[in-house]
């Protein structure tokens, strides 16, 4: 053997060598993506990186940041389809329809999807088909108690609910919760039905749901000015929804009549409302749907006070659906371990910088106006950030000024706005409500829609 | 260099190469399993590998065969513990409770976990932090196209209902669905409700919803026989529920009254039935719980004929919880996929020979009994196996055959067996119902326990 042939068999070896390490490593401790605390893991993995792979593989689809590929998407050729945002289309969501209307309706808040994929280490789930299959969790209730410590940690960094000494209950979003509670309050003398009441302008669902339901129990009885001023007796059973920040005018509201309340707490989160201190109400609803943004995975909370009222709502939510999905539950638990990270700094900062933006850039279109007015905004001390802030609401409620303008929907609609009408609000349709919580797209989009329609007022056409 | 060196260096390098090309099959096809399907796949993991590492971490934690550890499980030291079945404690679940009574009380079915973790890599998911956070999907619904499309092509598959132009409604399990479809039917003019019924015995639910609910618009009435007698007049608003096969005895079962009828198919897969054909009825209630066992992820499904009663069921679930959780449905998908594998061969064959297994061994028991009796089974054409065979329902209806045992449950309690007692099935008490659909340890215990009862009666002891 000659020197060369000795000295590139040992380059070689020693490469080889280099190369097993390298391995070794990409093996031991994955390959390319931060992972401080994962170390400690035994690395191979068996039965998930099948699920994995195709989880990454679906997220790697890309759609032009104007869409997404899901897991449980329309599969075309083999693999989900893009799902583009409104106005956009096309395979990968490149092509914005150039007259496409502004859609500011529902209260889809995916303006949290770009923390949640930046999260996307922390906040992934794997699920092995064995999880949960029981109707129960080990200590026979239908809820998660881990689950259940971790919401009582969120509060407690946010400061918005007391929770010590209250009883929780999980509900399908907060929806379930609402008719939950009202059943809960409400008169078992059929021949004495409760009343159900709200301050006008507020949620339909108040009003929808009791429709709907038509009990024995409880009437949808409309709104609390007009109802006291038709009702002198004070001890009437009136069962009051007090939505507080407020759906749609983000206000903070106390209950009108004093009696049965239900704070439905929806919106009272560091992003949308400084936070003055924990609310201490009997009976406070929560959602993970403007928490964390996840709408689709229909999870809400109640605490309570009273250990009857708790108990009833339980007995409603098992009665109706056997408790609620073991899989929502433990998706709710990965979402809110990220959520508390940095004492929720990360989530509230995010979120809160978000809204803030899009309030800055709504007012000063607004400020142009003299036909459209939206609610004024005042500051308050925020004892989470530690700083007197401006409220950034979820909604605009947009108010039409002009005496000919009366169906407000109808004029924003003709500016290729869509909205929600007062009137389903119960208020006045001189009233519309804009969502400010969607996607990014939609956000420009409306914000493109409404300096349009202002800058006609002032410009050369007043005819519209 | 002499010659043993060239020749170490020599092997030395081969195996350095030899590691290089197992490292990186290992990398690029997945250490140690079945992973026939998955080499298309762009192998590294980025932001899923935590997650799948965290699962695979709690999976591995042993229990004895008598518990399972869960990511959401309550927490010691760092990890998971381990949640024991009924009967077993410590911190493997390795302790058995000498005097133990067998629970046979409750529908969990649980005998299929073995099933799901042997189809470990199939059936596992990957939900990333930003999974459907919308309301909607992209079709604008709140149910998953794609889901929809794999039930289809179940029922399809087992030939257990005709899915061809008929709408479906997803529901909170089978559960939310009842609810839905009595609204759906009953009267919209409430000074005449419409009458809720269902035949003796039948499963308590048909009875504590309305109860529950207390609506104006239906009422429930009880028993049909008892209403037949009592109401002459045949056009009578009736909603009559129809269990088949029938929980708790197993029968299959068809409408009395002939009116409005809400078929309740739970039980009606090859596991617990013969399949004698595709059923054909107007509104058929099927879920998850009792075809592949995941009764805590709460996803159940209806298959309804006309437009008008599918509409407001559809209605009727979005307003009380704003539709059914994504998550929910990602998971039920998952499992669908893997549920349809071999045209369903793989399922059913292993879920039957469970049941049959189970049923054969409780046969012989009782037929060592004069003091307790089980339900009478036939042989009949299952087109789904296409063989004759005999049912195995899921649960055993007991009767207690001595005059003297009026409440059959107490006796079986004495025995330290806790079933249902038939006055939850509206039935008399002499009736108990056994559930064989539980954890092998739990039928394993509650066999031993019927044993020991029996061979009380043919024994020394006659006075229990």
């Amino acid at each position: 053997m000659n020197k060369i042939k000795k000295y590139s068999y040992g380059i070689c070896f020693l490469i080889s060598i280099a190369i097993n390490i390298l391995l070794s490593i990409h093996l031991y401790v994955g390959g390319g993506e931060k992972n401080h605390d994962i170390i400690s893991y035994k690395p191979s993995l068996t039965w998930s990186l099948k699920a994995a792979q195709e989880a990454e593989a679906v997220a790697a689809i890309t759609c032009s940041g104007h869409g997404l590929a899901f897991l449980d998407g329309l599969v075309s050729d083999g693999r989900p389809v893009c799902e583009c945002y409104s106005c956009y289309s096309g395979p990968d969501c490149s092509q914005l329809s150039p007259g496409c209307a502004a859609n500011a309706d529902g209260g889809d808040p995916i303006f949290l999807e770009p923390f949640w994929m930046e999260k996307a280490a922390d906040s992934a789930l794997v699920v092995p088909g064995w999880h949960r299959m029981s109707y129960k969790y080990a200590d026979d209730t239908m809820m998660s108690t881990e689950l259940e410590s971790y919401i009582r940690k969120l509060h407690s960094i946010v400061g918005n609910a007391i929770t010590e000494g209250r009883y929780m209950v999980f509900g399908i979003g907060s929806s379930q919760l609402l008719s939950a509670a009202v059943y809960a309050l409400s008169s078992e003398n059929s021949s004495s039905p409760s009343n159900v009441l709200a301050s006008i302008p507020f949620y339909g669902m108040y009003k929808s749901q009791p429709m709907l339901f038509n009990s024995e129990n409880f009437k949808y009885e409309g709104d609390t000015k007009s109802w006291q001023s038709n009702n002198s007796t004070s001890n009437m059973d009136v069962i009051e929804f007090v939505t507080s920040p407020n759906n749609p005018d983000g206000e903070l509201k106390q209950s009108v009549l004093g009696g049965k309340t239900i704070y439905d707490h929806a919106y009272f989160w560091p992003h949308f409302t400084p936070i003055l201190g924990p609310s201490d109400q009997d009976l406070m609803i929560f959602t993970l749907s403007k928490l964390t943004g996840h709408a689709g995975t229909r999870f809400g909370w109640a605490i309570v006070k009273d250990k009857d009222v708790y108990e009833k709502m339980i007995n409603y939510i098992n009665i109706a659906d056997l408790g609620i999905s073991k899989d929502t539950q433990l998706r709710a638990l990965k979402l809110l371990k990220v959520a508390i990270e940095e004492d929720g700094k990360s989530l509230f900062q995010f979120a809160y910088n978000k809204m803030r933006d899009r309030w800055d850039r709504l007012t000063s279109v607004f400020a142009k106006s003299t036909r459209f007015s939206i609610q004024k905004i005042h500051p308050l001390h925020c004892k989470f950030f530690n700083e007197t802030r401006l409220p950034s609401p979820a909604y605009a409620w947009v108010k039409c000024e002009r005496e000919e303008d009366e169906d407000c929907s109808e004029v924003l609609e003709a500016g290729k706005i869509i909205g929600r009408s007062g009137s389903a609000f119960s208020a006045n349709n001189r009233y519309t409500r804009l969502s400010l919580i969607k996607s990014q797209d939609d956000f420009e989009l409306l914000l493109q829609r409404l300096t349009e329609l202002v800058s006609l007022e002032n410009g050369i056409m007043e005819t519209m």
